[in-house]
């Protein structure tokens, strides 16, 4: 376990964190969640700091984690929305009394609290895939606290902790041996990014599973994110490869992390302007790519379902696999907020 | 006083509860009030403790009170608002990415905190009369946590309690041959919910007052709970009567409840339609119901006027009984803290 | 130093305030300062105390500097927006089920805390000058907890006191012979608030600087606020001018206080209606009105550029000033966070 380097660092993306770093927080993490059994709040781990949340995005489970959690540690947050401040702007995109320049913001926060964390995505970047990282880039730039990635299109790092940290609980700290079939699934909204998908591979591949990833032939995950994916997971012991149908995927998985992304492709930067009229079309075409019993008993007996959620009930998955015996789900949902007290105990100063 | 029995108990309805609870969690109530007239916070009742808070609809008390009630217990708030989160939808009535379902919300929330409050009512429900009791009712099935009715077309316990809590303070446990009016009045919005004549009536029931409930022959409350506080007051030694003029309610009354409520005949399930504006002509020809200088003069000489606020003044209620010697309503409003912290330090594990 | 006489007082005006009670809560503010370099939270200042935050208009600095001073004195804060709860209005301004009365909101905020602090401005009172004032007038009259001004179309005294907090780290607490120029600048929009100006001058006037105040002919400060600084300066041994251009002012200042603010002239009370069109064609005149190198280099060599911000960069300020070697902003910046912990910790009982 690392006990140094970690402290004032900025938690953007998880390939910014070597193995032994990512294990250390998970460490912290479930010795955290240990001690919630028994008391609430540790008022001595992070007494006084404030936690700057900005969401653009809607959110229960990573607003609810972060709030509870930094409370928890000993500390507070604040809930902050773009439309009660400025929006915050790159330079170049200001516009007078309604944005307010990142590096002003960023250098503000800084001398009034602790650690500022984000969500940008979707529809509040136009689609442009790396906007919402590059403002969160921007922020930590200028920001002399450290800056936490709360999900972007690209990266959803807090979600990938909480993910294998579920894995752990299940199957220890070695996943070599495990299968995990990770599935695009249906839905009826073309507006779910990928990041998850993304970063449930990324965060696993540091402990060599044998990844397989499943999608209709017009589907992908970012082709420089696979590359890197595909290396970690190889370099400890795993293997990473693409099936283009979820029975492949599923047969005797001992995981199913099944849900809905956007197509890359029918968004910018691929095409010129984002096309969900045309991915709806497309997705149509897959309407049967649902995660539901037949394909859950495809995998080991004791297979589990996994999903960030929110989920689209009766598209990517049935109210059977959510509710019956293959839900991992709600545990998953916990590890986000113990999985988050683990980094910002790690790395708030 | 009991001392065992109440906690993990959800608080949806007071008819849950026995008169005993009801007493026990006044008794706590008060003690909580006498002791915050010396210190602000208990950080040893609820420590560490977090309580979700979901408003579908403005509030001023209800979240004001709640907020600053778990704080001083030593616990923290989250202030949930629909538009940050998805909505939250029963089965069946669930949106692709705009919706999620409530079991799931439910025991996600319940991974991460210790109790949910939810405000839900009038438009946000489309003035369907049992469907956000519904919903509270559905995040009670689901949730291991105590959920707290902040408010639905059908109740508002925690008003209830606030109210009783108020007469206790004035007249002691025993409310017998205590004379309470009970009334609409005009208002020019047909949107005021009938929930606080409910509970202000059934809460007063455990404790054997007159009740004399007065309204034009067009109004009326719910007739199952009219029949259960007519039950439950019979049983503590009291009655329970229906007028159709202010001034027999009001003469020689101890306390005037007064207020504007719905006409449930032209509201759903009843009308197949909310007909608001049918109800505004209705409610035009009762414009000289309010509570005025004159109808408080008919109560006994040192009567008192309530109201759950927030209120139409010059409409349901004059400048001159809200400022002059009758009003009650602020120890009422004050109420809303300490009884609510009575129910949280008694329920909330 | 005065260590009484400030409990319980409401924080509106600066003008409220004598030279020894502005320096007794400065001097705390720099200790509070000092302590905050060694711990974060002090929860004996004040324990449980609940500060009520309404917010009409947005806000970074106020609402996260408010939001985490009270929260490191001990309290805790509610962030409240006209939109959660009914509108607060003045006796004659209601609207049934929209708004709700002043004296009844300010009544019952004061039975369940400790303060209330109010922004309220521009189009949130229609320009109107001195409405938002009034507002938060009313809100003291009724309230028996402190009330702060948070900013108004006239008066932003907790910006007064971070400048002028700001200035004494700089130079002391005798501004005598310093040279302040406090200037107009452009900007494309017509909503910036005159209110930083007037603060920024009537804050620093107490220690008897030489402010110069440049703008456009067109331009000026509120006439009645303009005597008070120049009655309040002089008699602490400094003198207050006017000119027509910026160069004159930045001559050997010390300090380049520059930014837009409205044209008095062409909103009520003098213009019947705001006239947005006209302002901005009129700005239009003075583009080059704006800090930059050339200017901050006609001052003193160790001259600073203040700016209460958000600014409008390449319009108010250009880059270089803002992030070169002049800006004093982001002290002046933390300084929000001290100088209203200072305020809070006389004023709060």
């Amino acid at each position: 376990m690392i006990t140094s380097g970690l402290k004032g660092r900025d938690f953007i993306s998880l390939r910014d964190f070597s193995k032994a770093e990512v294990e250390s927080m998970l460490e912290v993490a479930l010795q955290l969640k240990a001690d919630n059994a028994i008391r609430r709040r540790h008022t001595d781990i992070l007494p006084g700091r404030t936690l700057f949340m900005i969401f653009f995005n809607a959110s229960l489970r990573t607003r609810n984690s972060f709030e509870a959690g930094i409370y928890q540690l000993g500390g507070n947050s604040h809930f902050l929305s773009p439309s009660d401040t400025r929006v915050p702007a790159l330079k170049g995109e200001e516009i007078a009394y309604q944005t307010e320049r990142i590096s002003d913001m960023a250098r503000v926060l800084s001398r009034m609290g602790d650690a500022i964390s984000i969500r940008i995505l979707g529809d509040k970047v136009d689609w442009v895939y790396d906007k919402g990282l590059r403002v969160i880039q921007e922020f930590a730039k200028w920001s002399d606290i450290p800056v936490i990635n709360m999900e972007d299109n690209v990266y959803h790092p807090c979600q990938g902790m909480a993910d294998v940290m579920t894995l752990r609980e299940m199957y220890g700290r070695d996943l070599r041996g495990r299968k995990l079939a990770v599935s695009w699934t249906y839905s009826p909204s073309t507006k779910k990014p990928i990041a998850p998908h993304h970063d449930f591979m990324y965060a696993a591949s540091y402990f060599g599973p044998e990844i397989v990833y499943a999608r209709p032939p017009e589907m992908r995950i970012d082709p420089e994110i696979e590359a890197a994916i595909k290396a970690n997971v190889e370099a400890n012991g795993g293997s990473y490869s693409v099936v283009d149908n979820m029975e492949d995927a599923c047969d005797q998985a001992d995981i199913v992390y099944a849900k809905n992304h956007v197509c890359l492709d029918l968004l910018p930067p691929v095409a010129a302007q984002p096309k969900h009229e045309e991915m709806a079309k497309l997705f149509l075409k897959y309407k049967d790519w649902i995660a539901d019993e037949r394909r859950m008993k495809m995998g080991k007996p004791d297979a589990k379902y996994m999903h960030c959620l929110p989920c689209e009930r009766g598209f990517e998955v049935t109210d059977e696999v959510m509710d019956g015996p293959w839900g991992a789900i709600f545990d998953e949902a916990e590890n986000r907020l113990h999985a988050q007290k683990g980094v910002m105990a790690c790395i708030i100063p």
